[in-house]
């Protein structure tokens, strides 16, 4: 059978990873290295400073005291007997669109298995109060066995979106581009109870770019989204007219 | 004057942030705003557990218990009188070359200036045992003198790397694209004084492409490197054949 | 029954804190709630600059990403139904003897289980590659039991050590002091793979005051060792001797 | 000249710590080694899972990025040319009076001087909004000149409470025992910005023990409080009767 390695960013206790490890159990032998802490928000970050430390649990799973590229990249290059064939990150808790996709160490977990030169995907769960997991779980498991017959396209990897919605209501698959938030709303400035200033980042902006053909609107239109990533953050398109205007400095 | 924010990642004590401030100062005004620690390697990750503080150092700079990206957040919405017209990361006591710029915490605080609507570059200097900060804050006096006269095209951000070297010795700018590595080197793995099992992320691979027009080979060359960098992470390419893909599942 | 409410310092995954809380199940309503990490070392230490968040694993543990302290604090003023009758930190993996006690997570648990006045344990399993955690765990049962029919008397905290036997081969209870070791060696000073200086806290002294009375002359002697802990730090006896010292300043 | 080892717990950029090296260093050779963060409230505890690392700042500070009892510990071990004659801790922003002190992070520096062989004191300033740290440096320096003439009895160590107020308005010094405080307050539960729940440690509870002879009292009658602490935590004068219980056990 395939080999899949298993990561997210919500950590090893998260509802998502379980879901996501009983589903494709069945299909693949998998290996679940997770950090053993909430890591939304890690984006590609490595820990640099301090040694990594490895537990495995009662159910197997192993985690980390790291971020999601930690765990990926510990898993391929010390963990495993040999790579795996596939590296799925998720089921995350709640959307990685549009912009936010940057922050997002469920996505950063799935650039490291490509980095790493894997074929990986990203997996998330679009709402508040989710309660379909399985839903996203079961769209995973069928994406996975279409790998099996038709590998990825090289150098990208799939950043995928799943409403929050029983598995009969999900209306089909679009491929998306990634939208774009209004800038975030203002810190949260508040005190703490000794009185001392402490600021919070606050909630993410509107909705901006958000018209056909984004990933925001598949999600809310009850599509799931797949948006292909690049690793290369090279922008080729703008080489010649910078090359002009470094010309002129 | 123009108003320029000054953030990095090796932190608010580190001698490159210095070198730049002082090189800033006396064409803008300036606010210095970075980690309280080195946060080399934080990627984009944000701090959304925990509560960021702030403290005023002797010298004016403000110190965060947080990462690039947050320093750059929390100083445009809540630090600053006014948004600033510039944001300048770095100067990073080591290379932002190829892939390994996705995890680079310097890059991260230019790509969050760029997220909140402004103009941003990054600056590195590369090299081991750095002597010449001195070179890579005139360079980017220059390039920032330059943005005076001609605004950066939009949706991008400029990566740049300086060659560890006299000034009279640098040979001149180059626009490049991001080259690649092999893969990084296993991890290190041994014991902590305890008795109990640790890993260290190993160094980098060696550089797999470096060829004409990278950013290594223009380093390498004495060149200054600048890179474009996009900020939408959607491989736009390969929404067709990703179609044709999905549509077979 | 009693309530008893069960902490450690080696965090909510440690075989010690699953064998305590099976030794006391059946003669008790134990709530278990522990550090999310490994806190070997944290003393008294509480979170004061973040706030403490909770997560409640499978087998009902609650794990905390906080301090041992935090955790009995949090457990006893926020999460549960009334106060415990008693409150037993433990099996620590590993002794804590003598002037280490001090740095001890597990006796601080304890402590704080006192300091909001309630009878407390700390339980610890002193050996290397330790095999009897069902020694302790029997030792830690008949000790509680035995609570509850003569009280501790107060203002103080029972500190246990536990020999690594076999339960059949423990010769019997010491009351002892606590001994004292040679200062620490030096620490290990290396370097990490990127090259920079790190330094890491070295193995323990060798015993100095370890003779009869003592509690490692107990557990060296294959008997457990029990030592009252007093949470009031005054040197009483020194403070008539102070006051003429003060005087001649 | 004497050589004297500075440390603290607010961090190596606190006001207090300032203070005092500015107070001691016209008679004496100073060394200043203190925590890079806030470590208010972090007791005895050490870095145990992390290896320390240092970093020297342009006032010649040393910051570490650990504990007070790590920064005692590795600038006697590791840091300093000899054993320094003194240990001083401070000065805290803040009270460390009654059973708050075990939690303290300045008095766990002193102790750890104490535990590696040398006298040690540590001192704080007590009061809302503190103006008068100078008043607290002269105090101490006339302790440290007292010190020379007339050496501490061993195997304790001085906890110095200052009130804020002006030099003049102090009226004189108190040799104390500790008080205790009721029970502190409930926790503060709240929710983060992301709706999660979050649970601070509250304010201390209501003084309870703060009659003649303590040091609440001594403070709050405007005198120093000067209380000596023990290292040794045996509460010696249970053996007796705690032997009787365990043999009915």
């Amino acid at each position: 059978p395939m080999t899949i390695l298993i990561s997210n960013d919500d950590g090893v206790h998260a509802p998502g990873i379980k879901a996501l490890s009983d589903a494709l159990s069945p299909i693949a032998r998998t290996t679940t290295v997770a950090p053993d802490r909430n890591c939304s928000g890690a984006s590609n970050s490595l820990t640099l400073t301090n040694p990594l430390r490895i537990q495995t649990l009662d159910n197997g799973y192993i985690q980390v005291n790291g971020t999601p590229t930690d765990c990926v990249h510990l898993a391929i290059r010390e963990l495993m007997d040999g790579e795996p064939d596939l590296v799925v990150s998720g089921i995350n808790a709640g959307a990685n669109l549009g912009d936010d996709t940057i922050y997002s160490g469920t996505v950063a977990a799935a650039m490291e298995g490509r980095h790493l030169g894997l074929p990986t995907i990203a997996v998330s769960l679009v709402g508040r109060e989710l309660q379909h997991y399985d839903t996203a779980a079961a769209v995973t498991r069928q994406i996975v066995e279409g790998l099996q017959q038709r590998p990825l396209p090289k150098d990208m990897i799939l950043n995928i979106n799943v409403p929050d919605l029983p598995l009969a209501q999900i209306k089909g698959t679009r491929v998306t581009r990634l939208g774009n938030r209004h800038k975030a709303e203002g810190m949260v400035c508040t005190k703490d109870p000794a009185g001392r200033t402490i600021f919070w980042l606050g909630p993410p902006g509107q909705e901006q770019d958000s018209g056909e053909g984004t990933d925001f609107h598949a999600v809310a239109n009850g599509y799931v989204s797949v948006t292909p990533l690049k690793v290369d953050l090279t922008a080729h398109e703008q080489l010649a007219s910078l090359q002009t205007w470094v010309g002129q400095l």
